[in-house]
């Protein structure tokens, strides 16, 4: 029987890895369903859908898609924790009249105004001005505070677990994964590789030009506002050119800020493609939102659209067994 | 002698591949063996110059130091290309000025004042208003017919074969290698991979935003001059934070448009880190020249402070066994 013994071992464990479910935290539907099989046909060889893993990109809104963006965005958690922190040692920052407004929680002064010029003040108060270096710093340190005010989860459990077994699926199966967000690139950078897998040449986010010096012989980096990009609605499939410089052929979002990523990635694609919106429907796990988010998030035309293109829409409430990390 | 026999089976193939010359093409020299010590050393697990994998990031200037820029760079080749090949449909192309020029041969007259603007004007004629598919097929039938005057080589084969050594090397020790070059990004993304190996995500150049719009139903990028910037110089540190966001451990360049990078890479580094300049050294072979050079690659300052920050300086004539890939 040793033959048999030896035939076994050197099976088992790829049936094992064959048959265990690489998306646990979805319920069986359609939605889960339609991930697999896309992912199934791009990557069976001498299939018509075969698609080379060279060309296997997929790219992921991050506020809302991979983590919570409510009741406001994480980053702007950070602009208020930093603001709070030096506010006391720098008056000339603590009597800015947008300080103050963000201080005493007057968002709808900040967001007055066509272009939120008081957020924008803010924004760049807490994002320029201090070294490449500083500002990792400054972000990490945060990190270390952070506790989610409604879920008392720290920051990598703020993400959604099915959403970090979906980015792991796709790179078993040859995926590239980048996140291409409105969020800072800078800030994501700090903790994307950790939390999420995804190194900070994958990640596409809002920027602006840091400046270039040698200050008492050393090479520095400071961050300004010059060239502000944007990377938000048109702006995304901008942002995909500017820096993967390829289509992708995957498109995860939750809100009309992906929508042009969306028919970017799906329509006209020479590859099979594959355009995902994540609904948020489950106010008790984690909120229940699409014309009139909390803050960020609006979903109306996106959603609108979603039957015409094919995208996959998910209900989180449906969907979804499990929905944060959580504290592990 | 069964046993041995398979005993030596499973280690030959190994034993092999350690003894293989990975630089075929270099002499063997201290700018060589520089390479071959810093490689070994920060791959070596247990020692205290040990980089983990994913912090080993290598940044490539392109024009002098992956591929000939002489007499002038294969860029500008394509930039009169496309003039004389659209001229004749395009009579108001045909009519501009600078173009007039250009198809002239009357490179004072782009190059006159400080901003190059007559250089700037055919830049932009050139590389902006087509869509992004349209510039890539652009760029595609160009090279089919691209052949170098004096060394009657393709596109490929003006590449370096030392360096496509080098690249290799570095990959097959866990580097990533990317491009950071002056040269336009959409330019080198069209053949970076099929040349390089390098996939378009890792090529920073010089760059402008597109513009989305969704045209007859299909969503289309078009080239824009919004927002240019231009990677030489300080530009580069300054690139290479904006799309790979780490700092690398070692840098290749050829001209005082590197220093600033080679500076960023080596100095202050908290791993151990490598730089690197190619000097133009052989006239018979390729190119001979520094202070003075035929169009780009001036340098003087660059090479002055190498010892100081102890930057491998090769020789192009006494390190390179083969200079060119040329025609295989
Ligand atoms: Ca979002
Ligand atoms: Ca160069």
């Amino acid at each position: 029987m040793k033959w048999l013994s030896l035939f076994l071992l050197a099976f088992l464990p790829s049936l094992a890895v064959a048959q265990e479910d690489p998306l646990p935290s979805w319920n069986e539907g359609p939605a889960k369903q339609s991930i697999i099989d896309f992912v199934t046909k791009v990557t069976t060889e001498g299939s018509e859908d075969f698609v080379p893993q060279y060309d296997r990109i997929a790219v992921f809104d991050n506020d809302g898609t991979l983590w919570c963006e409510a009741p406001v965005p994480l980053q702007v958690n950070y602009v208020l924790s930093e603001l709070k922190r030096r506010a006391p040692n720098e008056p000339e920052l603590a009597n800015n009249e947008m300080v103050q407004a963000a201080l005493n929680g007057d968002f709808a002064k900040l967001l007055a105004g066509k272009h939120h010029d008081g957020l924008m003040e803010i924004l760049a108060l807490t994002h320029s001005g201090m070294t490449t270096d500083e500002y990792d710093q400054n972000v990490r340190n945060w990190i270390k505070t952070f506790k989610d005010k409604r879920f008392g989860y720290n920051l990598p459990g703020m993400t959604y677990q099915p959403m970090q077994e979906l980015l792991k699926y796709l790179r078993a199966n040859g995926f590239q994964t980048f996140i291409v967000s409105g969020g800072g690139a800078d800030f994501m950078r700090v903790f994307s590789h950790r939390v999420y897998g995804i190194p900070p040449n994958q990640v596409v986010g809002s920027n602006a030009l840091t400046k270039f010096e040698m200050v008492n012989g050393k090479p520095t980096l400071t961050k300004t506002m010059d060239q502000v990009f944007v990377d938000d609605k048109t702006g995304k499939p901008v942002g995909i050119w500017q820096f993967i410089g390829r289509k992708p052929i995957a498109c995860f979002g939750n809100s009309d800020g992906d929508q042009a990523m969306l028919e970017y990635t799906t329509i006209g694609n020479k590859y099979p493609s594959f355009g995902l919106l994540v609904h948020h429907t489950d106010s008790e796990r984690e909120y229940a939102y699409d014309k009139k988010p909390p803050s960020s998030g609006t979903l109306i035309t996106a959603l609108e659209a979603a039957p015409k293109y094919g995208w996959t829409v998910v209900s989180m409430k449906d969907d979804w067994k499990t929905v944060f990390v959580g504290d592990k």
